[in-house]
């Protein structure tokens, strides 16, 4: 069951600059920064408040690491901007059977690793009224605490 | 200050058809329907999740009512997907003021009318990074607990 809205990821050329941006206009700070490899990011994690399931949500902040991965392809194509939404659930893979049994094309065969050691995967936008949709399943509820 | 994510607004064609997509996928289910006709949009809201703050956080589902709407210019050049997002304050006429002051463009001169008789104002997407961004306090916070 999906129980928060865990993060809203937002895709820009110039993570430094967008951190900035987020810091000096609204006073949020970097909770966390990371890459991920496989997702072809540099990210950062802005905390912005604690939710009802426990959990937190976050703005996701997204600068492409290499030129093929996919946010660096939907940057060239539509600037910057939102790149998908992320709901939090205690358990992505059943989630995402269900979601899949009723016709709704999930990305990945299993789960991959997302920001801070959660468990992603992604529905296909055509599916979802062009939203980009992310189910995570955070890697400890106590990490969100911090 | 701005104190959680108060909602993500999702622009669509239909609404009906997209409210059914939320609930049979995701089981989320409607609070709220109203229109803004100064917005120029018929709205259901789906709460997700209560916030630290003593608020929530809400889908925005958006349909255009007019085609001189803001999000029906919108929808015909982009197509449905994430149109705006939404953080809370308990103050939108002071932070508002504050953001606008760091050079940062204010939509209006004076909150509006939005969701269930909440005051909002919006930045302007190319100072925020090409996130269409609104500042909201809510009617009466008691009225996000229903």
């Amino acid at each position: 069951m999906l129980t928060r809205i865990d993060h809203i990821g937002i895709a820009c050329f110039d993570l430094d600059k967008t951190v900035e941006f987020y810091r000096a206009t609204y006073g949020f700070e970097v909770l966390h920064t990371e890459v991920n490899e496989e997702q072809g990011v540099r990210e950062a994690m802005l905390k912005i408040n604690e939710t009802s399931d426990g959990g937190a949500s976050y703005l996701q902040l997204l600068e492409p690491v290499r030129e093929d991965s996919t946010v660096a392809k939907w940057l060239a194509k539509n600037g910057e901007g939102v790149h998908h939404i992320a709901f939090g659930t205690a358990d992505v893979d059943g989630d995402a059977q269900a979601i899949r049994d009723k016709g709704v094309r999930v990305l990945y065969d299993q789960p991959r690793i997302g920001s801070m050691g959660s468990r992603i995967t992604f529905l296909h936008p055509k599916d979802c009224g062009g939203v980009l949709t992310e189910l995570v399943t955070s890697a400890d509820p106590s990490s969100t605490e911090h």
